[in-house]
C-alpha cells in the first residue's frame, strides 16, 4: 500500500490556538483512498523546520504540506520545500494573472506582497485556487509526490476534491480501499453503548467517539473487501441499539436529516423558541431550499415576548411558570394563529448557569408540538453546561421530529 | 527557552477519525508556560514508528507522549519507550495494587490483561491516574524529560493539572513566559491587511490568522518583558488601521462583545431575520444573562411569515422584493409593534447557491435598523458560499450595533 506523510505549518497550531482539523480531514480522506498515513508532523512557519520535517518523512511515497502559502513574510512554506529540492522559486507570470483575477473580484487593489504567491517551484504543477489567493503545488519526482495546499480549510478542500484526488488515482492510489461504516448514538452514555456492543462479539474492528454536540460515533472499520460483511454487521447492532430504545442516525448532521425527512414529505415546520433562542431554526436554514420545509420562528426569550406574540397568558406564566408544559402547550397553539404549517414546536427551559431551583433545576426543558391539531407536550432534564443543554435542547427537538415522520 | 516535542499515538488519530485535540491542548499549555513547542508527531501505536518520532525529537528538553498506555496488545508506548532508552520495562507491585482498586470501582473482575499497565520504566516516577486504569509514566535523565500520559483528554488533562504543571516548574519551568496580544479584522482580505501593517515596520513578531467565520486575527508576540512595547505596538496598529476604515475587535466572539456593550448601557434589542434565520439571536444567548439585553426575534423566512407577523405589506414585497431596503424598513417598523425593545435590527437576504439576479445577485442582504425611531438600512454584498453569506450577515449586524453604541 502506499504510504503519506502530512505536514501541517503554522503557529496557530503549534500554539494551540486551533485544532489542526486540515490533518484529520487530510487523514481520513486519505484512509478511504487506501493509504497509510505513516506520521503527521506539525512545525511552525519556519524553512529549517519545515525542511527537518520533510526529511523525517522522506520515505513516504506522498507528503502533503499545509499552511504557510500566504502573501505575508512569515508564509515559508514554498522557500523551504525548494530549499529541500535543492532549488530556487521561479516567478509565474500566468499565476500571477489567476491571482489578480481572484483578488479583483473581491477587493479593488491587489497589493504587491501577494506576488509572493506567484513564486512556483520549477517543474511543478500549479493547483489553482477557486476561493482564495494563494494556488498549491504539485511537485513530482521518481521518488515521491509532494503537495503544498493553501492553510484554509475550505481551500484545501477544494483542491483535495476537484484536482488530486483525480491525479493519484491516474498514478494508481485508491486501488486498495478501506471500508468505514459510521452511525450515530444521540442521549447515551459512551460506556453503556460500548457494555451492549462489547458483548455482541463483533468480528470488525470498532471505535467509539464522543462527539462534544451531544452523540457517540460508532465507527465500523475493515477493508474494501469486507464490505458486505461490515454492512450486515452494521445492521445487526443497529436492530440491538434500537431494541435497547437507543435513537441512532446515519452520520450524518441530524439537522439535514430532518430537512430531507420534511421535504420528502413535503411537511412543513414552525418554532417557538426561548431556551434554544433561534438555534433550531439557524441549524434548518443552513441547507439551501429549506424554504420548502421551514415558514418562520418566533424566539419568545422573554415572558414580554411569549405574551405579545404569541398570546401565552399572563395567569399561566405566573401560576406554572415560562418552562411548564403548561407554557409550553400555550406557546404551540400561539403559533398556530401565525403560522400555516403542518409541525409545530415549542422549547422553554432553564439553560443555567443561574436560575435553577430544587422543583426546576437547570437542565429543565419541556417541549410543546403540535402536529395534526393534536397538541402535546414532553419533558427532559439534560445535564451538561450551558452550551451543552442548548445543544441537547436542540438535539431533541430533531430526534422527536423524526419519530414522528417515522422512518 | 524550554523546547518541546509531542506525539500523540494512536489509529484513530492517523485515519482521521478525531480531531488531535490532546496536542491542541498541551501545544496551549506548553506556550503558557512559555515553553516552544518545537514539533507535533502523530503516529500509530508501532514500536518503530514511536521510535522514530522519539529520534526526530531528540533535541527537545521535553517530550510529551500521549496514547497507547491501554490494557491491549495494540498499545505499545511504553515498550517503544523503554527501547528508545535501551532498557526494559519492568513489574510494580504497587501500581498493579493501585490499578486494581480503580478497576473495581467500576466493574468485577479486572481482566489479566490489565497487568500490562503495572510495566514500568525503571527510573520513572509513576503518574497515578484518577479516573482512569493508565498510569502515566514521567522520566528523566541528565539529557531530558519524557513524559508518557493516556490518550482519554480527562485523564491526561488531569495529570497536567495535578501533577505535571507543578513538577516542572519545580524543575524551572514557566519562568520566561511568551506574551501575545490579538485583534480581530472585520471584513477585510488579509493581504490588505498585511500591506497596511508590514509598511509600519514593526519591532514584534506578527502573525495573521484568516478565520473561517470572517474575521482576520492578528497575533502579536514577543517575551514576557517585553509586554509595555507589544501593547504600545499594538495601540499604535488600532489606530493605523481604523484610519483605513476597518472594523478592529478584542479578541472575543463578536457576540459576546455586544452582549456585554448592551448589557453596560441598559439597552433591549430584538430581531427579524430572515436570512440568518435565528443565527444572530442564537449568538446572543449562548451567554448566560442574556435575557437582561434580548427580548425576542422573528424568523420571518417566508414572504408569509414577513406578512402575518411584521405586517410588511404584500405590495412593498412584489414591487421591491423580501430583499429591498423598502422591506428591511417595513420588517424594523413590524418589530416595534411587536417589542418593546431600544434596537430593532432586521435582515434580509439571498443566501445562495441559487435564487439570485443579476440585479440581486447571491450575497446581497440588506439590514434595517431602528434606534430613538431613527429607521434606516443598509445594504451589503458578501462573497463566499452559503454558510460564509450568513456568517458574514451575523457579524455585520454586530459590527452595526458596536458602531451604534460606541466605544
Amino acid at each position: 500500500m502506499k504510504k503519506a506523510s502530512i505536514i501541517s505549518i503554522g503557529s496557530e497550531i503549534m500554539r494551540g490556538k486551533i485544532d489542526d482539523t486540515n490533518s484529520t480531514y487530510i487523514s481520513k480522506w486519505l484512509t478511504g483512498l487506501g493509504v497509510i498515513v505513516d506520521q503527521r508532523i506539525s512545525v511552525e512557519d519556519d524553512v529549517k523546520k519545515i525542511n527537518d520535517a520533510l526529511t523525517y518523512a522522506k520515505e513516504s511515497d506522498l507528503v502533503i504540506l499545509t499552511g504557510g502559502l500566504g502573501p505575508t513574510d512569515d508564509d515559508l512554506t514554498r522557500e523551504a520545500v525548494a530549499e529541500y529540492l535543492n532549488t530556487k522559486l521561479e516567478y509565474s507570470e500566468k499565476t500571477w494573472s489567476r491571482i489578480e483575477i481572484i483578488f479583483k473580484k473581491r477587493y479593488k487593489n491587489i497589493p504587491e506582497s501577494n506576488k509572493k504567491q506567484a513564486m512556483i517551484i520549477p517543474g511543478c504543477k500549479v493547483i489553482n485556487n477557486k476561493v482564495g489567493t494563494a494556488p498549491g503545488l504539485f511537485y513530482k519526482n521518481n521518488k515521491n509526490i509532494i503537495v503544498l495546499l493553501p492553510g484554509p480549510p475550505k481551500e484545501n478542500k477544494l483542491m483535495i476534491k476537484v484536482f488530486l484526488e483525480k491525479k493519484l488515482r491516474k498514478l494508481g492510489y485508491g486501488k486498495e480501499k478501506i471500508y468505514t461504516k459510521v452511525i450515530r448514538i444521540y442521549n447515551a452514555g459512551e460506556s453503556i453503548v460500548a457494555d451492549i456492543v462489547n458483548n455482541m462479539g463483533l468480528d470488525c474492528e470498532l471505535g467509539y467517539y464522543f462527539n462534544q454536540n451531544g452523540w457517540i460515533e460508532l465507527h465500523f472499520t475493515g477493508s474494501g473487501k469486507d464490505a458486505e460483511k461490515i454492512n450486515k454487521i452494521l445492521s445487526h447492532v443497529e436492530k440491538k441499539l434500537k431494541g435497547e430504545n437507543l435513537f441512532i442516525t446515519e452520520n450524518e448532521d441530524i439537522g439535514y436529516i430532518v430537512y430531507k425527512k420534511l421535504k420528502e414529505n413535503k411537511l412543513k415546520i414552525a418554532f417557538a423558541e426561548s431556551i434554544t433562542g433561534g438555534g433550531v431554526s439557524a441549524a434548518l436554514i443552513k441547507y439551501p431550499g429549506a424554504s420548502n420545509i421551514f415558514i418562520g420562528s418566533t424566539v419568545v426569550y422573554s415572558n414580554e415576548a411569549k405574551m405579545n406574540i404569541l398570546k401565552v397568558s399572563e395567569a399561566t406564566l405566573k401560576k406554572y411558570g415560562a418552562v411548564s408544559n403548561e407554557t409550553v402547550i400555550e406557546m404551540v397553539k400561539g403559533l398556530k394563529n401565525i403560522f400555516d404549517a403542518d409541525i409545530y414546536v415549542s422549547i422553554s427551559g432553564i439553560a443555567g448557569p443561574t436560575g435553577g431551583s430544587d422543583n426546576k433545576p437547570v437542565g429543565l426543558v419541556h417541549f410543546g408540538f403540535s402536529v395534526n391539531n393534536n397538541d402535546f407536550s414532553k419533558k427532559e432534564i439534560f445535564i451538561g453546561d450551558r452550551g451543552r443543554i442548548i445543544s441537547k435542547s436542540i438535539n431533541f427537538v430533531f430526534m422527536e421530529i423524526l419519530e414522528m415522520i417515522g422512518e
